[in-house]
């Protein structure tokens, strides 16, 4: 079976890099700098469906991205969640969340309405991402900039 | 440095076991199952912070208690969640969701008032969680259920 991105995620969001079997995409809601990770893995749900291998490179693939965002942003937490409440295909945010957000403490999701970045905005946003992904990186996972 | 719990974590949820190096603990709002694992290094806030071959068993720890949530009650979808907005001691939330729930499909955070189980609940709830977790786990994982 052949993975086919969640129609509401492809939305929602614009493509960053894949991550060795992992998509990395940039949400369009400026509010946050807001990266989803999601495996490429047709019909699983749950991080723990995968398997364990899978589980284990994973967590190195989130470790990059929050490290990522760390340097590109330096937020005062992190905020990383596997819901699926309503896109049941397997995603997980990293959110760089700061105290001066619109909805700090509380989560991002539900709250108050997504405000776009412009094309131009984006564009910048993930240029700039990418250099750092480059940067940060040091080989030990398989980055691509090129969406089959 | 000697690791010590959180005072809000504390209050707000009660023993079940440890998980090797992670405390497993159980919210006491009953609107969802909702366990909480917490890895006992002091002064970690994120996940990536921890040491790699931590990080590995982590996931390990994550997937059995995700295992013992669908054993126990069928839900619709966990939900995982590392946020530690209010909370900064690293912790990490993993909550069976119901389509029927109170605040499906938004997140459980800063929603409605918790309602809280009675001791007697609590308690069955705490030993049918410990036999369920004794039947799971493959011995893969070092549990204990005696907090020292």
């Amino acid at each position: 079976m052949i993975f086919k991105l969640d129609e509401r995620l492809a939305q929602d969001s614009v493509y960053v890099a894949h991550l060795a079997w992992c998509q990395l995409r940039l949400h369009k809601d400026s509010r946050y700098p807001w990266l989803i990770v999601i495996p490429e893995r047709p019909l699983v749900t749950e991080l723990y469906e995968l398997e364990y291998s899978e589980q284990v490179e994973y967590m190195r693939i989130s470790s990059l991205v929050c490290k990522v965002l760390n340097a590109s942003f330096s937020p005062h937490k992190i905020n990383v969640a596997s819901l699926g409440n309503i896109v049941k295909q397997l995603h997980i945010h990293h959110i760089a969340r700061f105290e001066y957000d619109e909805t700090w403490p509380g989560p991002v999701w539900g709250l108050g309405k997504a405000i776009l970045y412009s094309n131009e905005h984006l564009q910048k946003m993930v240029a700039s991402l990418r250099q750092t992904i480059t940067e940060i990186n040091q080989g030990e996972i398989d980055v691509n900039y090129h969406h089959k």
